[in-house]
């Protein structure tokens, strides 16, 4: 597989969509994972982790919101991974990670995860590049653990927005009484190592791609959770789920 | 390296050695240990996994209580693995596993580990042999986990009782009031696999042996504890740690 380039890829809806459309599809496709996620519960045979990772500002929060948060708390959880505690530091950078994985059944939602330690890290140089080497092995073989030793169906999202689009909603942030909250002085540092944080992701790319990335543009907010809603319930629809029937003793 | 096989291994001490010399010896073997470990919990660099594995009364309790329990419990902790609960099977098999791994500073001794999903699932086939190997790369993928990515140190006990030693401590289990708790009707039904045990951990010794096994002539009990002592106390020594001194700010 050629390396993805993120500079080549659109952040933007494709001009031909109609805004209203693309809504309107995102709603039924939002009742439909309620259904499917109602079944993956009932069966208890599947387990989903849904990772979310992107700039600051690139609107992780809203697809929880908007999409994710609108199915059955009952059997999703939506696990926020910030800096490490102590404790967490005291053990391998998987160890916080595992504890938060989906039983089966559960749809698990990650936002930022273990990739924050090949990423941000890295970004920083808090770590040498060897042991950034042997995180994104690591990365894979834990993956690979998920995947074929619980059936967990691993979805992985970047959440693609341009400069131009994180500086105005950061801006944004510092205007709108109600976004205030989320304002970060360190987010203005942090966005001017775009370059280096692009590099990173594209690294990762290439390197933990066992499992796809979905790459979402992520400039407009309605697209962006139509992407992401539609992309999941295509992986639930495959698994040909049913419900299970009365307990045999 | 040639396999393994165990019935080419003594389970006794060997003859020369004075069973009242090699005591004394294990005596002082555990205080120097208590001091190690004090070093270790101070200078909170590396951490310690000791994994016992052994048949129904091969004396893992008895290496418990009488060396490893020996040091400061503040930075020593024993988790015995059982069958896995209803919340663990929904997991895959190293989640729960994962969350007792020591942080660093730390000693934890699993008393039996992972090494069951190898041994007892596979001789009563519960499992198919392709997801048996499967959980082999998951072990190795897993301890090299904790030993690259935390400076974890694993070392790994076999503690080998010929069938007519463990068929004279079951026995005591049934007369001795004091072990009688001990007893277990299923013990003497896992006795009648030993074959089939002996094979599954002579593949294992084979294929997880990245980080290498010691099989510890088990029949004597003052021998074992001896032996499990002074492997530890290499382990930690050859740290060539130090105590850090006062903080700076």
């Amino acid at each position: 597989m050629a390396k993805i380039k993120l500079s080549d890829i659109s952040t933007t809806a494709p001009k031909k969509l109609d805004k209203e459309v693309i809504k309107a599809n995102t709603r039924e496709l939002i009742a439909e994972l309620d259904e499917l996620q109602n079944l993956l519960y009932a069966q208890r045979r599947h387990s989903v982790l849904v990772v979310l990772q992107g700039m600051d500002a690139s609107g992780k929060d809203g697809v929880v919101h908007n999409v994710l948060g609108q199915m059955n708390p009952l059997g999703v959880r939506v696990q926020p991974f910030k800096a490490p505690t102590e404790e967490e530091m005291e053990h391998d950078f998987l160890w916080r990670i595992h504890r938060h994985v989906p039983g089966k059944g559960m749809i698990h939602v990650f936002n930022r995860s273990h990739y924050e330690d090949v990423l941000v890290q890295r970004v920083h140089k808090w770590v040498d590049e060897k042991t950034i080497q042997k995180r994104m092995d690591a990365i894979n073989d834990f993956e690979k653990l998920l995947t074929e030793h619980n059936d967990t169906h691993i979805l992985k999202f970047y959440l693609h927005i341009s400069p131009e689009a994180q500086a105005e909603r950061l801006e944004e942030r510092m205007q709108d009484p109600r976004k205030m909250w989320k304002y970060n002085a360190n987010d203005q540092e942090e966005a001017k190592l775009w370059k280096q944080y692009r590099k990173a992701y594209e690294d990762v790319f290439e390197q933990c791609n066992n499992i796809p990335w979905t790459i979402v543009p992520a400039d407009h907010n309605w697209y962006k959770e139509y992407i992401v809603a539609k992309t999941l319930k295509d992986t639930l629809k495959g698994l040909k789920m049913k419900y299970p029937g009365l307990k045999q003793k």
